[in-house]
């Protein structure tokens, strides 16, 4: 296996547990599995997270469900359970290979003289998304007798459960069953298993046990192939899982593999010149496809990915900002299920405007699968009274709703599939525009809207005034709309006569034209939000030689509020998304002068600095912040904790930054509704870049090799409005 | 002397060593002398604090100065100095007669098998505001050799200082005389001191020390006669001082004396059958009394009156809203320069407005000389990590301004005297109303204007949006420059048409009628700002019981910020001085919903309740709020620190209130620009009550005995616009 497909990680540290569970992750869009070894538990998270299944359990914070585990295997001999944690290894390697989505472990136990060998293969399938399987093997080079024992496990890491009551197991021929209910809203879950090749058993409770015994030199294998089903899958749930079953491990291996070419056939890029970005940016691409809902539109992607429960499981503006891009340009089917996915969660929406006092549609800021906010006022715990710190993340953060309108828009521009719009997409557009309209103080004496009273992405800066990033987005949001019902006015004329009779839009353009726009300064530098260039004028370093415990949480009345500290790019986040709309000069100045305020404690910061750093053709700046965004999840260097609170897992958002440094920053892809421009600025050692875009319809293949670029499509591409540097481009023969 | 005019304490304890400073405390209206023993220094807080001089020593808080103390007097013999704090008592009294303001001490020291007895009277001149003399005396029934030494002590306290440099001492003839400057503007200060009677003495430095042998039974007296001048009465302080020390004591003494004869003569209140009320309410006159600025329309009264430089000795909304009217009914000579001292600070209120981005004049929460606000964004410490406390007083407590206007008006109607808004004031009060113009935010969907994004007096809730007391000021500010400019135009024709040359006026009307001022909900409780209805229900008990740490900060995050409870009135407030404009039901209702909720964390809160009480004829509820009112000063029962910071001193504002209750709550008078009503409702036990109104010129004598109300005027009552419950009142012949 080419290295760059392989992640690999020989020797065992206890310390390494939970980080190795999300950085071995598989996922298959329905669920994901931890990078657990197979015979963890709860204690060493060992979780099979459920896309979409929410619930909650008493007053305790609501978040996704994490299944029964099927395919928990352990092996003892005597009183030794063979676990790295507890008993010698001679060697141990654990493997993910990121081209066809599957999970090794090689354990090599001591036992009195000799070793015992376990090995493990496991992968959830990418062409029948309920179902995973295992193959496991015993080898004992001296032998010995063992007891093995596997089923499914109801031991799995809970963060604020159980959420799962009245389970019942049952062994139906060979099938091994355990059926239950969520505690909320009593959805429904079953989980099956069979084994091929395990040896004759006792079944106790969900557990199958054996007894194998082996002579020397002599293995062991067993498969097993696993189903989960939730909700309106499992009345068919039985037969869909045997005929899984039936087909067998080698055959579903086949097909799952195959289904993995398709995939990275679509969004495979590739670097020369630089192994470790190639590794990094692959990973990365991996995270985005195994987290990615393809074959439902009712569920967002949680801001961890299907690595647990952390954030409840819940989708932030981390999907539409950061991972969508990759979607629109490599999957569009995906995308339009993420945007579609948020269209039919307008009516939570709405109702959160109500609840604080607005109208239109306020989207919550942690989103569940219904679009009421999971977020709560109260989202961080004072490290020094502990008690609960009001934040202001869910009733102030109203950017989230102009995010929606960005990634709309945005799906709409690239792949020109307008029909989100006219079922239920213009709608959309138009409640969070007026959420707006509503949320907005209009300045009579100065003839213009303000929105005041906001959290920018900046959350340390909580409840500040014309946050630059918030406005710029809403006004955009303003002009989208305008462009929106233009759009549904030429192609759906019924469905916009409906629209305009239902609402008066005479509000729209004065709201459009009179909102402010915080401008550049005298120095080209935009400021912040009002006031910021009072604050406090230190660096990040000084901040943190200020704290008095480690783990302060910043924000709130803590020790970045009062300076010009950020927490992470906010108005460099508006520069890299509307970097066609400022000069070279206006996002070199605002990069060198935010830079050193910026902590990064969050995963999504990195990126927007470098796409912007790349974008003003500054490589050297662009390419350390490429590289800790793409590494993110394999160095597992992010923040762990705010306060008290645990905030580890996967960084989708963080992944499709790295996607989007690579295509929008390195190879300088820019867009509007009517063209597509290439201007390359590699990595000096990036010997060339080629990859692939879905745009207008078009499969386009990209190959920047120095400075030339040369562009392949499934249609002719001089039919195409594409530019390279701005210059048209036109095919070499 | 009647008790009802006398405050003594007999019997010495240390503790009481900071509250009887203030409690003890005399004053002229030029400065404040604390009521300690004259050996004490500046560890005993003893100060001579100046009205309307401030000094900033570095970057630490600009605050009041203090004099040195011209009045020091330390009795020794041998190694024993003669302090209750350091020698064995055998007994000791302190009084202060509030009729006349003298204080007086008697301390009978042991000394050996004899005892030694220092004898002192003190006043602040009432007739020469320079000028304060000292009696003392010693005796010692055994006799002895004794050391005597007085002079001008510079040892007295200082929160942040020192504020006094280039200090140098002279003996030019009888007269000691110290003079220094402040450190920040340099502004001359000169201390004089005379004495009579002393024995042959030795000066060193600014200290006259002598030794004085007594015989047994025999006794020793001398007088001092001392002055204090800074700034502008420098120049002429010798002869002004020379003059006075001329004079004599005994000659001070009696035109000291008639001055508060005078005094009394217009103001005092009689309460007949309840004694305890009567010292009370008098000695919160008397307090009213020594810090009136008399003389000077350039200094306002500040937050702990002359009593030290706690809260930087700056003005706060104290003086408009609860001390004012006692000057505008008793005395509007001080009322009006009052009025004026802001007209005069009117350009540091512009400053402030442009500083956080508005226009028009934002008064200072903590208004010194020049109306810059000497208030901080940091003004608590957090009690948990040691950090300062961002707060939101200064910026965002924006109905100060409206207090302004309340004030100016209420000057004008009840003296009938317009001249203010002719030579100023119109001006003020247009100012503060386009300040709140462009401080509102208007909500083009609801056509209304709100004001978002602030403090109301209840502090403990930070930043929040149309706070009911805020909106119902500016509301009638508003209305008030309407009432102002057609006033104007009535009687200064040339002032008006000036006026309105420079400034269009028509956004005034738009903005009175489209505020929104908040209503009554469907159980007739007035919601104290948008959501307050939705937070934590709990009690000022529950909330107390979860303090971590005594003098935890309630307000900013901490534990009253998430729940109902309230440092102090708010909306109870606004019904208090709005009382003729809601129906009892109305008042009913909030009173009794709110009561629970208050902290009374402010000596600013109870006596709102108490007006209210009285009001809607609940008297039973009115007289304790009115008691702890009218008694903290005596009682020293208020809070004596806000996190770290001390807050200790003297009560204005309460002291405003203890009289405002008195006659708006017990006395039951209202008033409109064109009538006078009174409606009694006293405490069961007041027999009779008795006071003195100014009314529109008039001089006018209220006796209330039970239901039966008599009106004495110098001139005919007839024609003036009296109601009493109502009904047009005429006198009895």
């Amino acid at each position: 296996m080419d290295k760059q497909w392989l992640v690999e990680k020989t020797g065992f540290e206890t310390r390494d547990v939970e980080l190795h569970g999300s950085k071995f992750l598989l996922g298959n869009g329905y669920m994901g599995y931890r990078g657990t070894l197979e015979e963890y538990g709860a204690k060493e998270l060992a979780a099979v997270n459920l896309a979409g299944l929410f619930d909650r359990n008493g007053d305790r914070w609501r978040e996704s469900v994490n299944a029964p585990n099927p395919l928990y295997t352990v092996l003892a001999a005597g009183e030794t359970v063979f676990s790295p944690l507890t008993a010698k290894t001679d060697d141990h390697r654990q493997t993910l290979n990121i081209r066809h989505g599957f999970h090794t472990r090689k354990t090599v136990f001591a036992l009195g003289e000799g070793t015992v060998t376990v090995e493990a293969e496991r992968f959830l399938s990418m062409e029948r998304e309920h179902i995973m399987a295992l193959r496991y093997t015993v080898s004992a080079d001296r032998g010995g007798t063992f007891t093995l024992k596997t089923g499914i496990d109801q031991n799995v890491w809970d963060i604020n459960g159980p959420h799962l009551k009245d389970g019942e197991t049952a062994l139906c021929e060979q099938t091994l069953c355990y059926t239950c209910r969520t505690v909320q809203n009593e959805v429904p879950l079953a989980v099956y298993e069979q084994v091929c090749g395990f040896p004759p058993e006792q079944t106790r409770e969900s557990m199958r046990v054996a007894t194998i015994s082996l002579a020397a030199g002599e293995s062991f294998t067993f498969t097993k192939i696993a189903g989960v089903y939730w909700g309106e899958s499992v009345p068919g749930a039985r037969q869909d899982f045997e005929t899984a079953a039936a087909a067998g491990y080698d055959a579903l291996k086949n097909e799952h593999i195959r289904a993995w070419e398709e995939i990275w056939n679509r969004c495979d890029v590739i670097i020369e010149g630089d192994e470790e970005a190639q590794l990094a940016l692959r990973y990365s691409m991996y995270q985005l496809n195994i987290i990615a809902p393809k074959n439902t539109d009712r569920c967002g992607i949680p801001a961890r990915g299907l690595s647990g429960q952390v954030y409840k499981g819940a989708a932030f503006w981390d999907t539409e900002m950061f991972m969508l891009p990759f979607f629109c340009f490599t999957n569009p089917a995906v995308a339009k299920n993420l945007v579609k996915y948020r269209v039919h969660t307008l009516e939570g929406a709405k109702r959160k405007a109500k609840e604080f006092g607005h109208e239109g549609a306020f989207f919550a800021w942690e989103s569940q699968e219904t679009g009421d906010d999971a977020c709560t006022l109260f989202n961080v715990t004072d490290i020094f009274t502990g008690r609960p710190l009001r934040t202001y993340f869910k009733d102030k953060q109203i950017h989230i709703s102009a995010d929606m309108v960005y990634a709309m828009w945005n799906y709409c521009s690239v792949t020109q599939d307008y029909t989100v719009l006219r079922d239920g997409g213009l709608e959309l557009i138009a409640e969070c525009v007026w959420f707006y309209y509503t949320y907005s103080s209009f300045k009579k004496y100065q003839d213009r809207y303000e929105l005041n009273d906001v959290v920018g992405p900046d959350e340390y800066h909580e409840r500040v005034d014309n946050n630059a990033f918030t406005n710029c987005m809403v006004f955009h949001a303003a002009k989208t709309l305008i462009k929106a019902m233009e759009k549904v006015k030429e192609l759906y004329p019924a469905v916009y006569q409906a629209f305009t009779e239902k609402r008066p839009m005479d509000w729209l353009y004065d709201f459009a034209e009179k909102l402010y726009v915080v401008q550049p300064n005298e120095n080209g530098i935009i400021e912040q939000f009002d006031g910021y260039f009072k604050l406090e004028d230190v660096d990040v370093k000084t901040v943190r030689s200020r704290e008095l415990k480690p783990n302060e949480y910043w924000g709130g009345h803590g020790l970045a509020s009062t300076t010009r500290v950020l927490k992470q790019a906010d108005v460099v986040m508006m520069l890299s998304v509307y970097r066609n709309e400022y000069s070279k000069e206006i996002k070199s100045a605002n990069w060198a002068f935010y830079e050193p305020y910026t902590e990064h404690g969050s995963s999504l910061s990195a990126c927007a600095y470098a796409i912007v750093a790349a974008d003003i053709g500054d490589t050297d700046w662009a390419y350390p912040y490429f590289m800790k965004t793409a590494c993110v999840d394999l160095s597992g260097d992010a923040k762990q904790y705010l306060g008290s609170l645990y905030i580890g897992g996967t960084h989708p958002a963080a992944n499709g930054g790295s996607w989007n440094t690579a295509i929008f920053g390195f190879a300088g892809v820019s867009y509007t509704d009517d063209s597509l421009d290439i201007s390359p600025r590699l990595p000096k050692k990036w010997r060339s870049l080629s990859f692939r875009l879905n745009w207008h319809g078009a499969c386009l293949l990209i190959e920047i090799t120095g400075d030339q670029v040369r562009i392949t499509s499934d249609c002719p591409v001089e039919t195409l409005p594409i530019t390279v540097n701005g210059e048209k481009y036109h095919a070499k023969q």
